[in-house]
């Protein structure tokens, strides 16, 4: 399973902690319980599909060819500008959603490419210094 | 006291729920307990100076004339594209760091702006569509 985060939060440098939230209606809410892990993906714009398709019909994010299995048998995207392996180490849910706090165990580098905006509804990349 | 936070992300739509991360070193985490209220700005290029500043020396952050008092006597910046009062509902204190959540209870608008990007120790703002 797999979901689209519209952000995701450096949280601590040293131990490397990052943060999501999500809402808990997702089909990927399930999975996030202490010590499981997850696999994380940065995404570019040559990669905006995955975004999309990871926003999408639940039934068929991961039917295709674009991943493969990595550690702990999850799903690391193809293409890529980065993947992480996180381990759940604090869910906190309140309402309907909840923060998830993840320690970054691995990771690697994809190709380079632009990182991937979501602003006003519109996927961007990011433009000229100010 | 303020801070410059590098994100600010949504949690809940229905009720407005709002997370941010910091390090427990900030000079405003001692602020940051359950029933305090904040104040957070969204800024634009034409205020990245007040990005800067509240990054800065934590002694002269309100030294000037670039905020004016505002409910519950919380400093509101000036020509910051919004701004928003939230009351800290859950403070989650893991390593060195935190996660705050905020129930947002009011806000305005003010000039328009571009967004204000920092990516890759730059400041930018969103670029063209991809």
């Amino acid at each position: 399973m797999g979901f689209t985060a519209t952000s995701l939060a450096s949280l601590s440098a040293t131990p490397p902690l990052a943060t999501f939230n999500m809402a808990r209606i997702s089909s990927a809410w399930p999975a996030m319980t202490v010590g499981n892990h997850v696999a994380i993906h940065t995404l570019g714009p040559r990669t905006r599909f995955l975004a999309e398709l990871m926003a999408g019909d639940h039934d068929v994010r991961f039917d295709g060819e674009h991943w493969h299995p990595g550690p702990h048998g999850l799903p690391i995207l193809e293409g890529v500008t980065a993947w992480m392996l996180g381990a759940v180490v604090e869910v906190h849910p309140i309402e309907e959603s909840a923060v998830i706090v993840v320690a970054i165990e691995d990771g690697g580098l994809g190709p380079e490419d632009e990182a991937l905006l979501y602003h006003e509804r519109q996927y961007r990349k990011p433009g000229e210094m100010v």
